[in-house]
């Protein structure tokens, strides 16, 4: 038998196999599917593993590592809220927090509270460990809309370049590098047509 | 313009997007779809950050992390090789260090010693961070199964008690206390009807 602790994790445990269910904006970039929230967690937890260097403020990257791979837990109850999306951006916190509440609130008090913790700190985007976890998160449809050959979400969402611009400002932000690179993409996006030059009225 | 280096990196990770297309022998715990081995690494991930706890040996949990996320990236070439599955592991080794050699061998030379290094240290076993990555990775199946309402993989391979004890055996090796959780599970296993008590002929 396993302890009330253990159990109270395996059924959190049990409980986030749902992200996998949950479907982002953001197709794969075969394009065969709609990405989930899972597997770009996992994507985007690689993605700092293998960028951290290009942070202009250094990061504690275990901690970065940690904060993306729980940061999209919320969505099992609140659903993902499509970066380019009309609607859902005013009920978005309040969502967020009652399903952080439920889902966390399986596990044992101090776990809870430390997934909470980085959840917060995420969300409340004050520490550098978080501006850099938020720019991989902006850093990853970015590519994958480069790299499908119908500009996936880009197109989907009629997006212009003063969007992308507003949309990627954490990358311009908090990385001089990786902002020179983003800047190339989205020219590219604009010539191949797949971001409209000029904002639409 | 993005640097060679940073070049070779976002290759790298826009080709990393091919594991959420690895289908497992295992299916999501509600039996929509098969598991693919981006979402699963995630879920391992987040187990070892929740349960690093009951290593019997401690263990440094950041290492265990990123050896989970990048240990299954070779499948994108060499593909899954079902646990319960009769084929393929003759010539797993091999197929798996050529894969390793192509996907690896797109990053700059540091981090594609540091990613072929990691998956090296989990294949060849013989780290405590080694030991509970392999842990972690042989209870996720075990949970899915036990919380699918069909036995999930064990009723498809028709597997026998000793089969999946035997298959666990790093979990009694490496954790006493997740051990006794399994014990229980793999019980339930047996009086659900999903695993067979004795060995088949």
């Amino acid at each position: 038998m396993a302890t009330e602790r253990l159990a109270a994790q395996l059924k959190f445990i049990v409980e986030i196999d749902k992200l996998k269910a949950v479907l982002r904006a953001t197709t794969l970039t075969d394009k065969s599917r709609p990405e989930n929230s899972a597997e770009h967690s996992w994507h985007l937890a690689v993605m700092a593993l293998l960028l951290a260097e290009y942070a202009d403020t250094p990061v504690n990257l275990p901690h970065v590592i940690k904060m993306l791979l729980v940061h999209d837990i919320i969505e099992i109850d609140a659903g993902d809220t499509p970066a380019f999306a009309q609607t859902g951006h005013d009920t978005k916190a309040e969502r967020e927090q009652v399903a952080a509440d439920r889902l966390f609130g399986l596990l044992p008090p101090d776990q809870s509270e430390a997934l909470m913790a980085l959840w917060h700190e995420f969300e409340a985007q004050e520490s550098p460990d978080s501006h850099f976890a938020l720019l991989v998160d902006r850093l990853s449809p970015l590519l994958q809309n480069a790299h499908s050959d119908d500009g996936g979400s880009w197109v989907a969402y009629n997006v212009t370049r003063e969007m992308v611009v507003k949309r990627m400002q954490p990358i311009q932000a908090y990385s001089q590098a990786l902002w020179q690179a983003t800047e190339a993409i989205i020219d590219k996006g604009v010539a191949d047509g797949f971001i409209t030059a000029v904002e639409s009225e």
